[in-house]
């Protein structure tokens, strides 16, 4: 079994449906393909008791890591840290490396002309004032620092919400993290096409090849289901501890499902993973 | 206050990031235009504990309405409704309404030859075996009935998660319990764009705007955070009891931060809303 993420949204922005969770796809895919499992997705407004019972309750589930994106900005509703601090019975403070890294980034804004004062105000403080314990990682792209808070067993990470941003600091200071403790896992998948079975028909066919290879999670999702052939996609995956055995395991899923369906009378095709 | 809504999706393809969850960004969006906040979205597996858990944890926050996606199909991983009886400590019962819809959906499917029988096989009969006292709703596009449960003061919703199924049983169904748990309460928004400002100094501006206004939410979004100048949307919303409230507020608050961020020499464009 592979360890558990836990991965908790911040942002009213998501919860009025203004913007897709792009964020949470993309962590998902990382951290899946790194060797992890994520367990569960919270998304919850920009209130500090709300963060504050999603991070609790995330703990509470015993994940090897909590990766929240969104609200580490300048303004007042930018409340991660204060969510996080709360929930963890943590002082905030002003983190001195945290601070370095925000002064650097308009320094070199001043510099390039496009802002005029490189004043450390409250709201750029604001991006330094972290969760005591804390140790602030680099913004390659915007200002401010990411934020490791390591608690009990679990590994808290703080990630602002601009995806450009999220996906910098994810990969140059988190991924390193979760491949180590992934360990050798590695997670392998493949997809098929079915057409001319309908997803009922498909169900036993799907039951007994899952209870056959227990390991490999096969999925099936419908589509064209108003008008046409039905069709299928059967998605297959599993995570191993070498790639060996993974691939081993889905070859062999992919064999006797696709065995089935033909005897059903379904037509095949191996598709390519999105 | 607006009344609560929850949104659980359910699906391990949403957390190994295999697809973005356009679904809860689309019941988001419906249900805030409708009238009703939503206060959280909840991502899980399709394992009965865990959906269980999440209905659960839901439940205890008191929301006029829990809406699920996904699992309601055929196959044995469509645990949704399991997952909702183990948390009710409900019983699972063959619903007569829902299985006379499943029974006429094959029965014109085979109608049309798309397939060969119409016999009720257990896959089929799994979807309309629904907890106790549930009401069975029609799914003008699929198979699958949507399905209402009503439990103590909340009303649980379960839809489907090909998009179109979730979609037209929200709109033929849903929609008018969240309109009428809704009253008159109205949602209104608008956005500006504000160009050579850094979110930073926009920052206290937009917190004394929001001072001024306790009903009117504003958020900041910045982009090009990288290069070139610097870009921020500011997106405000109300919801009230009336549009007349709802527009002056929002027009009120708009008038002071385009002062505002005048002053401080940004330039502004009221933007379209997506």
């Amino acid at each position: 079994m592979a360890g558990q993420v836990e991965i908790i949204c911040i942002g009213n922005e998501l919860l009025i449906g203004k913007v897709v969770n792009t964020n949470a796809q993309w962590l998902a895919r990382r951290v899946t393909t790194l060797g992890l499992n994520v367990n569960r997705v919270t998304i919850v407004s920009d209130q500090i008791k709300e963060i504050a019972n999603a991070i609790n309750e995330a703990l509470s589930r015993k994940p090897q890591f909590v990766i929240t994106t969104g609200g580490l900005g300048p303004t007042f509703d930018d409340m991660t840290l204060a969510g996080i601090a709360e929930g963890l019975k943590t002082p905030l403070e002003v983190n001195q490396k945290a601070l370095s890294m925000v002064k650097e980034k308009y320094r070199k804004l001043v510099k390039e002309g496009r802002i005029e004062s490189i004043e450390l105000t409250q709201p750029r403080v604001k991006m330094a004032t972290l969760p005591a314990k804390s140790e602030a990682i680099s913004n390659p792209i915007g200002t401010a620092p990411g934020v490791i808070i390591r608690h009990d067993e679990a590994v808290i990470v703080a990630l602002p919400g601009v995806p450009s941003e999220m996906e910098a600091i994810f990969d140059a200071s988190v991924a390193p993290l979760i491949k180590k403790a992934a360990g050798n896992n590695i997670f392998f998948e493949t997809s098929l096409e079915v057409d001319g079975i309908m997803e009922s028909d498909m169900a036993p066919l799907i039951d007994k090849t899952m209870h056959d290879n227990p390991y490999v999670y096969i999925k099936s999702h419908p589509s064209r289901t108003g008008e046409g052939t039905p069709h299928l996609e059967l998605h297959m995956s599993t995570t191993a501890e070498d790639v060996i055995t993974a691939k081993n395991r889905v070859t062999k899923t992919l064999i006797q499902i696709t065995d089935l369906a033909q005897t059903k009378g379904g037509k095949i095709r191996i598709s390519k993973i999105k």
